[in-house]
């Protein structure tokens, strides 16, 4: 688990062992089995997940009582309800295992001692969260300007084995598309 | 221009004299004309700027030859197309001035020198960036779940005298509804 952490680490910034073993000190590794809940609607998200093995999705209930698929999160990812985290506002989202999962969890407050006493933490987040910045605008460029087929094939080439580890009725929520529409684009592939 | 910078860099962080003064060494005053562009579809967007004042617009141009704005930038907002200055590509957005605009630039490279020589930069710049994605989430969320009327008035509330300095086809754009519409939603408020 260290050892991951520490290539994921140093693909950003050039920790030290020191800076490395303090800032794994800071983390707890938990367990969540096939769909248990990281984070429920309604509470506030206190901690950010990083993905060691597994898969998760984040989603809302609509009003009408649909899920909505926002994104997925798999190994090497930070995943968190950004809003509901630095906000300290009850999560309106669900984060949940659709695969055996584990994670290092690291709480807001002990993240912000890791922030004091390993200054280039900050640039870590820094690089990490202009790149979801990037990765947002992306999704919602992709989402004005391409169809649910292409979408798709997004999603696949950037998922190892996407469509054999996700329900299909979840893919079809995340691309906001029909069951009967999405086996009809997985046929034509 | 210097003032304004600190009182809002130490909103965030407590800067010194001496790291503001060396930060404001590495930023350049520029000014835009009204319809002047700061950038422009095809160019790499090589600098962030922050709108010391004026008002400026991100937009592209779709398939079809329309305007379609992604948002509005006031006095204290850093501006820059961040997937094209971070991944060193070619913008496919405009940022254009929309009032005469006195802004600060600085350029990726002496952005990282600055950060090598103010590590404080790293936590403000991580700070703004976790805000600026919340912020597109909400966006997004907003566009989702409430009706251009309150999408019209969340603007209102947002930027000062917003209706009075944006021309209403834009604020239409921005929206995506049209220009006839709108004024409906203006009579009756």
């Amino acid at each position: 688990m260290k050892q991951q952490l520490s290539n994921y680490l140093n693909r950003y910034v050039s920790f030290s062992e020191d800076e490395l073993d303090l800032f794994y000190s800071y983390l707890t590794p938990k367990t969540f089995k096939k769909k248990e809940y990281l984070l429920k609607e309604g509470e506030s998200c206190k901690d950010k997940f990083f993905i060691i093995e597994g898969l998760v999705r984040i989603f809302k209930i609509d009003a009408k009582g649909n899920e909505k698929i926002a994104h997925f999160g798999i190994e090497n990812w930070w995943m968190t309800n950004m809003e509901s985290f630095i906000l300290e506002q009850p999560s309106i989202l669900y984060i949940q295992a659709l695969e055996f999962t584990t994670v290092l969890t690291i709480s807001k407050s002990k993240l912000e001692i890791a922030f004091e006493n390993i200054p280039k933490l900050e640039r870590l987040f820094r690089v990490i969260t202009e790149n979801m910045f990037v990765a947002i605008e992306r999704k919602n460029e992709l989402y004005m300007k391409f169809s649910s087929k292409e979408r798709y094939h997004n999603l696949v080439d950037h998922i190892p084995n996407f469509a054999q580890r996700v329900p299909q009725y979840m893919i079809a929520s995340y691309l906001d598309i029909t069951p009967e529409y999405l086996s009809e684009i997985r046929k034509n592939k």
